[in-house]
């Protein structure tokens, strides 16, 4: 199914090892080395400096777009979107012992558990950086629990007490990234700027119109270099090899047109 | 030339004291009780229970929005936008001595004044929640220094050792925010959904771009009640009381079309 059976470049993904990004790399099922990275941007830059792959979360169905992520597609011409991987994020209490006296996760999924945590009386809630970390930290002490995913609950030996505590329905996607540019797949994905005057977007929204086809994500971001000025983020359905003619009138109203390659969608199974 | 020429029910801002928020907030220089809020959903809380006016970020020119504001926004429909406010954000390192041996501020701060860290070989930074703490911090250890604005320097009786340690062009808006809405103004914020189908954004801009109107800023964020939908927040020249038709068209093309009101731009001297 996969192109990339196996990577002997390097599978870069946003660590530590159990991270959320980590889980979503297992969804490729390919082989190669797995290394852990410790910023989005950083993973940018080894896939730009070898001919490695690259996964980091470009969006989660709460808290929107991850900005740096998206700015760095904008950077690099020469990266391109192979596949995007769709993760449910559950929650679990993990621990090596029987009765927590105290949690540690991150602050976001603490905010996601949160009446679990109420219903629980467990008091003792301990912020760290990551949900992967909280579930290291529980695997030193008894008396300790990890908020995390059941993958990392694994990967640490913990025990799981009770799953799927978080309050809300929430996903993250996720990117897999390379230098090889694609022009088949379901979707695809355009960064652009347009001219500083009025009706510029909607002139680029009426070639989507009226070639009928269905844009399912739009996004601006600031540039970096000029105060108060954009570009925009486009996902729509279909690929590049069937739409010639749909870039040729892009070309007439955008400006900096990066075509990021078409690509699937994997799910891991929720 | 402001409404508010005094509130007695309370300026709740994002804070805590010597915040960037506190700093806009005094940008409209109208007495009242001033009281720093802990967290952005909490000031619009505050906002609703009481009579008083709010002031939080909405948008850096870096960084891109602010996601809790517009969240917020979307969620309260008796709250509205009276004033933006726009701050260059000016670092400064500060200290009660004269030589410090280390620095606390913000993690975006430090990123900030990244070259200005480098060049003065300071190796020992310490990242701590705010630069406002940074600066009560180096207010208690004459061998710190704090980065932070002029603003809260001047608050912990700090020294400035160095101005404009950014290094790049920075600006942040921030909004005032009451129960008040209001009919003439500047610009004019939108928030709305949209008929899940091709074209229906397009349409929205459509109404814009014939009756000549300029919009000056359009993001999208998800719905939090739906994974995979979207709300859009929208800004545009003009006023309520000058487009009436604009309005009737709206309602043909949007969902849950929510009208913010209409608002005046004050800038901070920069």
């Amino acid at each position: 199914m996969l192109k990339l059976e196996n990577d002997p470049n390097g599978i870069y993904y946003l660590g530590p090892k159990g991270s959320f990004s980590d889980e979503a790399s297992q969804v490729l099922n390919i082989s190669g080395n797995r290394i852990p990275i410790g910023t989005i941007t950083d993973v940018f830059s080894k896939v730009n400096e070898t001919n490695g792959i690259g996964v980091v979360p470009i969006e989660n169905s709460l808290e929107g777009p991850v900005g740096e992520t998206l700015d760095n597609l904008f950077r690099y011409d020469n990266i391109f979107v192979n596949y995007e991987i769709i993760l449910k994020i559950r929650l679990v209490l993990a621990s090596k012992g029987k009765e927590p006296k105290r949690v540690y996760s991150h602050p976001h999924a603490l905010q996601e558990a949160r009446n679990y945590l109420i219903r629980s009386k467990i008091n003792n809630i301990i912020p760290v950086e990551s949900t992967s970390k909280a579930a290291e930290l529980a695997s030193k002490d008894l008396e300790a629990a990890a908020i995390c995913s059941e993958y990392a609950a694994k990967l640490y030996n913990l025990d799981v007490l009770e799953k799927d505590i978080q309050d809300s329905e929430n996903y993250t996607r996720f990117l897999v990234i390379s230098k090889e540019k694609r022009l088949s797949g379901a979707k695809t994905m355009l960064l652009f700027t347009v001219e500083d005057k009025p009706g510029a977007l909607y002139k680029v929204l009426e070639k989507f119109y009226t070639s009928n086809i269905n844009i399912t994500m739009i996004y601006s971001r600031p540039l970096r270099t000029l105060p108060w000025h954009y570009y925009f983020f486009l996902e729509y359905q279909g690929d590049i090899s069937s739409n010639d003619e749909l870039f040729r009138e892009l070309s007439t109203v955008t400006k900096d047109l990066k075509v990021k390659g078409s690509y699937t969608t994997l799910y891991k199974a929720f």
